[in-house]
């Protein structure tokens, strides 16, 4: 084990401590909870609040997201586990500014059960919440179970496009319909070359065997759909092109946004071999790309292997994503 | 060797077609060679340009720079390798706008010896240049051998510090003199944890023991002061500050701006929890913190370990620092 950590009780408060020290401006803890961040300043007090949560150790997932034009508050639990409903009650009261509260996260047991219970209890003191489920990750179920899926790096377009929807003032119900229009239209799948490690347990958790590649793993380690022989930059790309074309289904002139995401370990060269060959393939096929995003968007600590995702846009939703966010790790300008 | 790419020796040459299609409002290849980067639509006919090169393999350094407030051009060579001075008498020639042009880089043997051959040539077509060598990396040599110093992760604040003087209109002379004033208060140092890959070769170049870690490691894999047993994270951030500081001799109500600049496989919980421990010292002895930068700002590949630096500010340099810029990679707003 080589970590560069102290007390793996304390990995996830010292990585919190670590991002209030260097974003007093942007970021604050929740009455000093080291588990719930939200934004500092929140100028507009009748929009939307937008919250999310979900386990650590997806950094810039989902932590680096709180601010202007993204979302308004975070609760965060143990190395891929939720956090208590408690703290999502917490959250959900103080990103409540006058026009209800969206709750929007990945598809995953314990985030979904502690964000219902958080909503009945904000319920109780009349605050209005909606849930919006991430569940973009293809592989991880069938397109007739696509409701079972999880939800990966498409949360961070999602975060983008709901951050902006609630900025520009519209309500609970509108803020919801065009992020669920968002989602049906964001696809990601992604490969893992090697396995990460929870600092709790101090080594992997699961193992991949030298010169193979799991295709479709998800970023706690979840099983994905097939062990291969490693493949090269282009072939991958390929293959994860035609599972997510498959039901997207793009046509000449669309107009899509791509993330290439790196997991954590794998380097930025690497990620741009790969977004080249996704460029050409849109490129042949007379298919726009806007704002593509390539880098660590959502990890799994020093897992290595990326994801893809499209984002398949129309006039309300690429307007919207070329809208200005100025968070720790996302700044868009808009020009 | 599990590495996401196509055939190792097109490595380069896919990685810049990557940045380019990612960003062709941004950034372009000089006559489509695909080892010059230049900045796209560069709108000031009257300014120093600022030019710098390298070997591949360390990215966002130096190809991400290109842009806005920072580099105007950039040549890159194989990984770990300089490109040759044909291509930086190209690049200078490119960049020459009417006030010269200045080549910051890295003081490497390679890069220094073509720079200098590209300058002579420069100079036969009258275009004025400077040289400022970046040699941030305390590591690499004792304090009395300092120019013989190489630079590492100081590179991406000098390219910050010259690029927004060079937009302020300043003549080379002024260029050089406030790039080299900040260099005199820039110290790096780094450790490494496990070695990365050169894709030509196909396996680690050297090897360090499980349990191991190496202090002052260069980024090329150069060997550091000392082999340690792996220690933790606040005792690594010590180590480095006391390193850094016996040069810097911080004084109370000091402004500093502090890099923790992962060098590829380091997740950014792990680079928090090194910033808030940096963070702590500093705020201890009353030191002010400007514009922290965490992240992966130069890397080596998958390379797992950190570097820290730290950049001594004067009025001057924090409002050059502050300055608008907007490259593929680094992004800020002047608010």
């Amino acid at each position: 084990m080589k970590k560069i950590i102290n007390n793996p009780e304390n990995f996830v408060k010292e990585t919190v401590e670590g991002i209030k020290l260097a974003y007093p401006e942007k970021v604050d803890t929740l009455e000093n909870d080291f588990r719930i961040l939200i934004r500092k300043n929140n100028p507009k007090k009748n929009k939307v609040g937008i919250v999310t949560a979900g386990g650590s150790g997806h950094l810039p997932v989902f932590l680096g997201y709180v601010g202007e034009g993204m979302i308004d508050g975070c609760a965060i639990g143990n190395v891929f586990a939720s956090p208590s409903s408690q703290k999502m009650y917490k959250m959900i009261k103080a990103c409540e500014f006058g026009k209800g509260v969206l709750c929007l996260y990945g598809n995953y047991g314990g985030d979904r059960m502690n964000f219902e219970m958080a909503c009945e209890n904000a319920d109780f003191d009349d605050i209005k919440t909606a849930q919006v489920l991430v569940k973009d990750d293809v592989a991880s179920a069938d397109e007739n179970k696509k409701d079972t899926r999880r939800g990966v790096a498409g949360l961070v377009y999602a975060y983008k496009i709901a951050g902006a929807a609630a900025e520009m003032g519209y309500d609970l119900e509108k803020v919801v319909e065009i992020t669920q229009k968002a989602l049906n239209n964001i696809k990601t799948m992604g490969v893992a070359l090697t396995p990460c490690i929870v600092p709790e347990v101090g080594e992997p958790t699961f193992k991949i065997e030298e010169g193979k590649i799991e295709i479709g793993m998800g970023i706690h380690g979840e099983q994905g759909i097939e062990i291969k022989d490693m493949m090269n930059a282009d072939e991958i790309a390929q293959l994860i092109f035609e599972k997510l074309n498959k039901e997207l289904k793009l046509q000449e002139n669309d107009e899509v946004s791509v993330m290439i995401n790196g997991l954590g370990a794998t380097p930025l060269e690497e990620q741009y071999i790969v977004f080249r060959k996704i460029a050409k393939i849109l490129n042949e096929k007379n298919i726009n790309i806007i704002m593509p995003h390539i880098g660590e968007y959502a990890t799994s600590m020093e897992m290595a292997g990326l994801s893809i995702t499209i984002f398949k846009l129309d006039q309300e939703l690429k307007e919207l994503l070329k809208k200005p966010a100025n968070t720790p790790f996302y700044t868009n300008i808009n020009k």
